[in-house]
């Protein structure tokens, strides 16, 4: 299970005022609690502060690589030109979140894919807007996969994301998630499947009930990536479990491992 | 999802010396926090106390009885005779607590099973002992089903147990069981699966966190029964968490109701 730590993210407050005020030792000692406390990238978001997006990003790889130098970075735009335009900042190989199957999305994502190897999260989504059943997401998916091949990148480093909706707007949503990722996984063998999680849980009350509900379903269902909060005790304790229920943890020896560091919260 | 509390078990301190002083006032506060709490039947076990067993069990029903008269209860005792002792005491059809596919444990079942109209326990278990795997699990299931059917018990009556192990002894252990529950609810419509949920994390640390995960997996899989706390919380609250993600809560009014009650522990 890859986990990209979201916490560098300027939607959340305390983020965006150390990236406005250059607080470069708040985001490095941030970055490193998520490596410690399991993350395997680091996605880094700027998208709130639309003005200064791109010399932001700039300044957080910056201070993120100077701090940590092996650390890998999940990028994360809702704009082609602000990834493009800090991509060969990025030390190691990145992962660029995200591209779609919308006409002028693929388009603007084609050539920034094809200027470096990198790690693209691919969301189900097309012209005709979010996926109304698995059916139409699994459609979305195949075009993805096939349309990324066609430029180059290797099936490992695609990152499927089946866009999960609340189940407060639709009660099907985790039902249909769950068996676009059982699909994707089955039919489009070699790749990955993503999800920010929290989505599910929109609009509900105490959503980290459900969130980790959601999380040992879609796992069970082939989920291999999420992003999610790293610092979260009670969901890398439900990460913990599952790979022992999976079957995935030999002799139970990580789950007994992060019990005695006090990592697992029930 | 039927729950069956399963507190009164002189296995349980508190519980053995109730019943050993003949605490009715006790045993009656301890069954009525079951029923506020979502139990939908009581378990009674008096099986740790050998000499007295059935002079135990005709005290737990009679008193609760006369506490609850709406009551359901599941007799539950390794022994035959003792179930046949108590069985005209019950007050509305019973679940037994259980029979197995074992040659000599089901031909004194047999004429238990006849004596009334009741709820079954069934362990997918036979003469060769636990199952190796889902296979021959579902094996000891279809024999069951057809032997219990020719008793003439309907199978919304019977209620299949996969029998789980524990991971840390068989680490595939979770995996099996949720192909059994699986294969239970595709090939032998109608009928029911139970479990009791806490074998799975026998022998390691921060179990209820297991124990939760596993549920939420069996859920999925088709677990339409357990045998559980119904005062654990955060047990109860995956519980509602996963009628909403399953779609069987419209408007996932059960699970706001719940929250407000303040029922629902992360």
């Amino acid at each position: 299970m890859l986990i990209i730590g979201e916490r560098i993210n300027t939607s959340r407050k305390p983020v965006n005022k150390a990236v406005a005020g250059r607080d470069s030792a708040y985001i490095q000692a941030d970055v490193r609690s998520q490596i410690d406390s399991g993350a395997d990238l680091i996605d880094v978001n700027a998208g709130s502060r639309r003005n200064s997006e791109v010399d932001d990003l700039l300044w957080l790889i910056e201070v993120i690589q100077k701090a940590l130098p092996q650390v890998r970075l999940c990028i994360d735009s809702p704009t082609p030109d602000s990834l493009k335009a800090v991509l060969d900042q990025v030390a190691h190989p990145p992962m660029l979140n995200s591209t779609t199957m919308e006409t002028s999305r693929f388009e603007a994502m084609a050539p920034i894919i094809q200027f470096r190897e990198c790690d693209i999260v691919a969301l189900c989504i097309d012209d005709r807007g979010i996926p109304k059943s698995a059916g139409q997401a699994l459609e979305n998916a195949v075009r993805l996969v096939s349309d990324l091949e066609r430029l180059g990148v290797k099936r490992e480093r695609i990152y499927l994301d089946p866009v999960i909706q609340a189940v407060s707007a639709n009660t099907n949503a985790a039902l249909m998630v769950l068996e676009t990722i059982d699909r994707i996984r089955r039919e489009l063998e070699g790749t990955n499947v993503i999800c920010g999680l929290s989505n599910i849980s929109f609009g509900l009350p105490k959503r980290s009930l459900m969130n980790r509900a959601f999380l040992t379903l879609a796992m069970k269902a082939g989920l291999n990536a999420a992003i999610a909060d790293p610092l979260d005790k009670k969901l890398m304790g439900t990460l913990s479990a599952m790979a022992v229920l999976l079957d995935q943890d030999p002799w139970c020896q990580a789950y007994t491992a992060a019990f005695r560091e006090g990592k697992l919260e029930t």
